[in-house]
């Protein structure tokens, strides 16, 4: 692995796949075509991309309970709990509607509403990944939402995951459709005859999923599109070393294209988890992607002194940062720019992924400076309230049409001006 | 004006520009250009659009305090009044960062930080608009955001409109650009030797200036991009005829493609209203702006009961909404999707146009189904913190790594049993 001054640190190679001119074109004219055709559509491109002709979409009570029969009990218990902890978090991000009144009667507020529907997009592929049904559906219906949607995509048995349906039971999903790819996201945006159209759509998904979400995106919100996924570790001569090497090749074995650094104010760290990561990558079941990610996106950063390390880090905004430093709690308040932050050597950033609470979609490359994780929040809206009585208007009217007309609006001077023409 | 049933309402006619494949075209090269040539494209895209050849684009002391001078003292106190309000109401949409803990020692909480920068749009043109200045200030101000920059086109004489640089200073902005259009959008997001970048964009513009907000989007944040302005007056026949017909006029002169709309439980009303909006009209300055909006995008439903009406609102979803019946109160909790809801009619809807408080950058073209008024929260990011204990690791761990391995991420698991190898 790389070892660098920190003053060597120019730019972090980060990239997001924003498709090609093709896949671009591929996109748009799948959700032509299920704006026209709808469910028949849906069926012709699943049968063409997931290779199995589906008699229908749904996912049926007893399919569910095939799924239960499949998962260990002991597996459905960790789901549950893993469940109970990101609803006991997202729980605490919930706010109440507020007013304020004054004594000229008027009233100023905020209502908060929930959608009225959401959609969640599971990935398919080689392995089942039900800590995104959580993470995803939990903050909707935390939120309030009434309807939420989840669609995937079938292997070729016509089958989800049994692990994707659990975790969707478990979080309380009750309308989840076999289909995936640009026509899931096109089927959510615009409806067709079985599945209606939803006012939001998140979850992580391949190269045509994420385009999809971007053309659609206006018509319906999305979240945001992630990049790879990413790691900073800040630590000083008290961590780890193999700890800290495991934690960065968690991130690693995930994406030929995820980023892994660790900044540290100790020569000495530096070289041992350089080792530590060589010789951990080696015993890996996915060490080739780990190794190319390492090898591409990986590096390690020595820093002078602590402030230039935390520097570093606010210049990186990493979507996970892990502080394993002696007095960990009190960098807290100099980090700017983070997804989630993993304090002390116990907060293995793993630990965030599948079962603390906090939610795993965080903002990747770089947009840590300006995004947040998916809270409750992102399936809520607030309304302004302005209540205002005859004594408040009559005080301002004279300030506020002086406001219009000065900026040449002469139709709102007259509409506050109306009412005090009886 | 039109009067339809609500059952003949299938869609409300709305637009939104996008612009033209040409359109898009100049302003990828416009941006290119500016981040290859910096300052010197600046100056000269300023010269070309704008008609006047600058020597400086910093908006300097002397420009400022000539502002105060031609401006009204009486002026200068509205708009001071009027950024009280504004303040008053967004400070009260801050909120704490938090933390909980539990008897393992583990602590999660949520860390709130202001953006580090934040770049205001003010639009040129033949009026000026303090009133944006305000709304897009200072919720980043409330915020905690250090740095915040605001661009605006010069006119002929290099100027800036006194008003906007008034509004400016009262909101607290110290640094102020005299540039316009995509240029302007481009110095914010990549910077120029005088323009540092800045982290999110905000405010309105002409189709260029939207334009190379979405091409921006993604290296920096950006707020909605607006469509026309709407109002929907939600009535029943304790309304005055002619405050409804103002209020939908005051819609309609903002732009040909702005859309009013009356939703009433009353025949009377409606009938009163549309004889209203032509006698008014042909007294406006700026009638043939607002004479067109109402032609095309303008129309009365009449619902058959209040819960008919109600629901049309909703799948309206306007920016604005008045709520003018006997109990508007009492019907604000049906109501789902409104950007800024006014009630009574003492509200007209340009008392939050300038003055109450609440923001005036709202969701426009429906999206009031999932987006909210511009507010602090636009101009703070979360992160997430996860500090386990070595207790609470012990407790998880096994259920952790069982979690990665169902999810095919054996690194995962073993960054979690690193901790107990020692």
């Amino acid at each position: 692995m790389k070892i660098l001054k920190v003053k060597d640190l120019i730019s972090i190679k980060r990239t997001v796949d924003s498709g090609t001119e093709q896949q671009r074109a591929a996109v748009k004219e799948i959700i032509r075509v299920v704006r026209e055709k709808g469910d028949s559509a849906l069926l012709e491109y699943t049968e063409r991309f997931d290779g199995i002709r589906l008699s229908s979409l749904i996912v049926t009570e007893e399919e569910m309970e095939e799924a239960f029969n499949e998962i260990s009990g002991h597996m459905v218990s960790i789901i549950e709990d893993a469940a109970e902890n990101v609803r006991a978090f997202h729980e605490r991000q919930l706010r109440p509607s507020w007013m304020s009144t004054d004594e000229t009667g008027t009233i100023l507020g905020q209502k908060i509403t929930p959608l009225d529907s959401a959609g969640v997009y599971v990935p398919g592929g080689t392995a089942a990944y039900p800590s995104s049904v959580l993470m995803n559906v939990i903050p909707a219906k935390v939120a309030g939402v009434k309807r939420i949607v989840m669609v995937s995509p079938p292997d070729r048995n016509g089958k989800l995951p049994p692990a994707v349906l659990v975790a969707a039971r478990i979080a309380g999903v009750k309308e989840i459709y076999k289909v995936g790819g640009a026509q899931a996201i096109a089927a959510l945006a615009y409806g067709t005859e079985t599945i209606r159209p939803v006012d939001k759509i998140t979850g992580p998904g391949n190269i045509y999923v994420a385009l999809a979400k971007r053309e659609v995106f206006g018509d319906v919100d999305i979240d945001m599109i992630a990049g790879p996924s990413e790691i900073a570790v800040l630590a000083d001569d008290s961590a780890r070393a193999h700890e800290i090497a495991a934690d960065l090749l968690s991130q690693a074995e995930h994406d030929r294209r995820a980023c892994s650094i660790l900044v540290t104010t100790s020569e000495k760290l530096a070289n041992d988890v350089a080792f530590e990561v060589e010789k951990q990558l080696s015993e890996l079941p996915r060490k080739e992607i780990a190794a190319q990610s390492i090898a591409d996106f990986g590096a390690i950063y020595v820093a002078e002194n602590m402030d230039e390390a935390v520097e570093t880090i606010n210049a990186l905004a990493p979507e996970h940062l892990e502080i394993i430093t002696k007095n960990a709690m009190e960098l807290l308040g100099k980090i700017r720019h983070a997804g989630a932050i993993f304090i002390g050597r116990f907060s293995s950033e793993p630990v965030g992924d599948y079962f603390a609470g906090p939610n795993h979609v965080l903002p990747t490359n770089g947009t840590a400076r300006f995004s947040s994780p998916l809270s409750v929040e992102d399936f809520q809206k607030k309304s302004s309230i302005i209540a205002y009585s005859q004594t408040a208007l009559e005080q301002n009217k004279d300030k506020i049409a002086v406001f219009a007309r000065l900026e040449g609006l002469e139709a709102h001077a007259r509409a506050v001006e109306a009412r005090f023409k009886d």
